[in-house]
């Protein structure tokens, strides 16, 4: 069978391509610390899970192709919260976020079109973009510089005819970054200047750990047509198996061609709009609890991570995520020989190799990215048994 | 802002684009009846919805991007009653059928390939096919030789260097029309002879109306190789808002190049799996309850059509849809007109106008497509209605 092109140069995904070896230390009995992947250990609010129990359809019928109107309505009232004012005509439920930055692609990118994205970056970006015969072309951050943006001159360099977007994960997955309102502005700049779109990745927003106000690229003034938010409730509400995501803009050329993607998918997916749209009156004491509890696991993560000799982890100000730097020349190799080679106390730990969240061959070789969606107590654990890997790999 | 080109020659989906003018209709208190869209008025199963209601878990997680085994495991089952015979590892479970189709094609489909389908067909395929920036070129059937498949020959004419697989939907919608066994062998020799792939969505399999067994591509000898099986539990345990389907296939690397679209996704629908894996389990009952009612609505559909002039559709041989030709000139006009300018005793009809399932220009402008999703008694008024409003819109 000839596969097409996209489908031979499309990457596995990192976090996802050691799962295999992971399945198989768990048949040999190995407890396995899962810090590849962003899937929170925290449960799912009451009130959407109440939500579930409720639902009394007899017919779990195809809901309208932008999403539920009441959910809309409660995302509007929920972003109202954050400063960003919308309608219910600018909100297009979609099934996770992925498919948001799908649909975002598949309208913007033509084959052999460009996109910028800062390096490290979410790995499923590129596969996206690939899927659409387009390209990522990066700006490096530096993990010694704790991945702070590079200056304007950095994306300029890369702005060329193909140039369609800039793309922002903010705060960051895979570094925890948080960009600055003076990045932001700069961005928003680089995008006015060039006629731009500016894709932004907020599905995070609930994670910031700094004093600095949140500034959405929603409320960037003077772009305000060239904005798209990519969002999600998975991980706010702990709710990712659920699929509900959403595309939201004020651009109605971009809504109505995305929205000819929606209707030919038919629907999102009906019982996770219903889970979705109670999720959104959780109690304001659920989000603290949840906040409190990530923010304390990433001090906890960085006290335990300085205490290994030869790691280093800039402090992320945003979301659940860390990319560290390890005493070993290859981390995939690492990553997997922690599953398949090595065991302390019957437990071993599963980490993202980090490479797979650049673009610029050999960068973050050295790199993992850690979730911090453990509780601290197995945290603890895991960090023990990192520092034991470590050990027993360089003494091999 | 500068859209793609696939958005810009994406159409609005025939099925939905006269949906604000039914929204209208109904806000100004008239009744509509909705034969325009594959929505059964069959309740899901009660095993179903009662393991919707059990779910117990705290954590509404992501689920593998295969989809769940247990899933996977109850769909073995599943196909081996029609004499499919798998294994968990040859199902990779989507997010719907839609994605199913999206998947294949992006994994099939580089810009410029072709791909040959029977006219009429499902929309959506060519705005999935579009989204890959692929062709769909059609072999015409005719309403008049009640759809069948036409010479090997009229396929072969078709046959490019760009052409990829010849895609079919069996039993078909919208035409509902069922490939005989000679057919399907004739398509197995087109398929080897020029090395393409049979991509065959087989939906509508539970709906077979005739006494000839069903075979279905994945039982075509020869090309086992070559058959990719997009399937839905959508239809056949009336849960379409579920977003549960599956491509099967026996090909090992169409397999892990779909795994990769699905990883970068992240996960189907929890919820909806959890559904989906107690439905395979209903009771024969309940399917032979929905065989039986489903061919009832098709005989009394096609009586109550004779008994309008001018009126002809040939007898559909499964699925849930028949094409319908009627005595207009401009069947979307009419459609329209009947939401916004009609209607008889507070009440009128809603179809999918035909043209939209065409790729032909000017074909099945004077057809529309029915879904036979109501009750025997909404039928009958929705007839009368029908009959009622060409009356009247020839009459103007």
């Amino acid at each position: 069978m000839m596969l097409s092109e996209r489908a031979r140069v499309m990457p596995n995904s990192p976090i996802r391509k050691l799962v295999p070896f992971a399945d198989d230390a768990k048949r040999r009995g190995i407890k396995v610390f899962h810090l590849n992947i962003g899937q929170p250990d925290i449960p799912t609010p009451q009130c959407a899970l109440d939500a579930l129990h409720r639902i009394d359809r007899t017919i779990l019928d195809y809901s309208p192709s932008q999403g539920i109107l009441s959910l809309r309505e409660a995302l509007v009232r929920y972003y109202a919260g954050f400063g960003i004012h919308l309608t219910p005509e600018e909100i297009l439920v979609t099934t996770g976020g992925s498919e948001a930055v799908l649909f975002a692609f598949l309208c913007l990118l033509d084959p052999g079109d460009e996109i910028i994205v800062t390096e490290p970056f979410y790995a499923n970006y590129k596969t996206m973009a690939l899927a659409c015969g387009a390209t990522v072309k990066t700006v490096h951050t530096d993990i010694r510089e704790g991945f702070r943006l590079p200056d304007v001159e950095a994306f300029e360099a890369l702005v060329s005819p193909r140039t369609k977007a800039i793309l922002i994960c903010n705060p960051n997955n895979p570094t925890g970054y948080l960009y600055t309102r003076e990045e932001m502005l700069r961005l928003r700049d680089i995008v006015r200047q060039h006629n731009l779109v500016l894709i932004s990745d907020e599905v995070y927003r609930e994670f910031v750990y700094s004093d600095e106000p949140y500034l959405s690229a929603m409320n960037l003034e003077g772009i305000e047509d060239q904005v798209i938010l990519v969002d999600s409730v998975s991980k706010r509400y702990s709710e990712c198996g659920i699929r509900i995501g959403a595309l939201v803009t004020h651009n109605k050329e971009f809504y109505a061609a995305a929205m000819k993607l929606a209707q030919a998918r038919l629907s999102p997916p009906l019982l996770g709009q219903l889970v979705a749209e109670a999720s959104i009156d959780v109690p304001q004491s659920y989000l603290k609890g949840v906040y409190d509890e990530y923010l304390a696991r990433r001090d906890f993560l960085m006290e335990g991570l300085r205490q290994i000799p030869g790691v280093m982890a800039p402090k992320p100000g945003g979301a659940f995520y860390a990319m560290v730097e390890l005493p070993v020349e290859d981390a995939e190799d690492f990553c997997k020989w922690c599953l398949t080679d090595f065991s302390w106390e019957g437990k071993t730990v599963m980490m993202a190799p980090g490479a797979g969240f650049y673009a610029t061959p050999g960068a973050g070789r050295n790199q993992v990215r850690m979730a911090y969606v453990l509780e601290k107590k197995e945290l603890a654990e895991a960090l023990i048994v990192l520092g034991k890997a470590l050990q027993a790999y360089n003494a091999r």
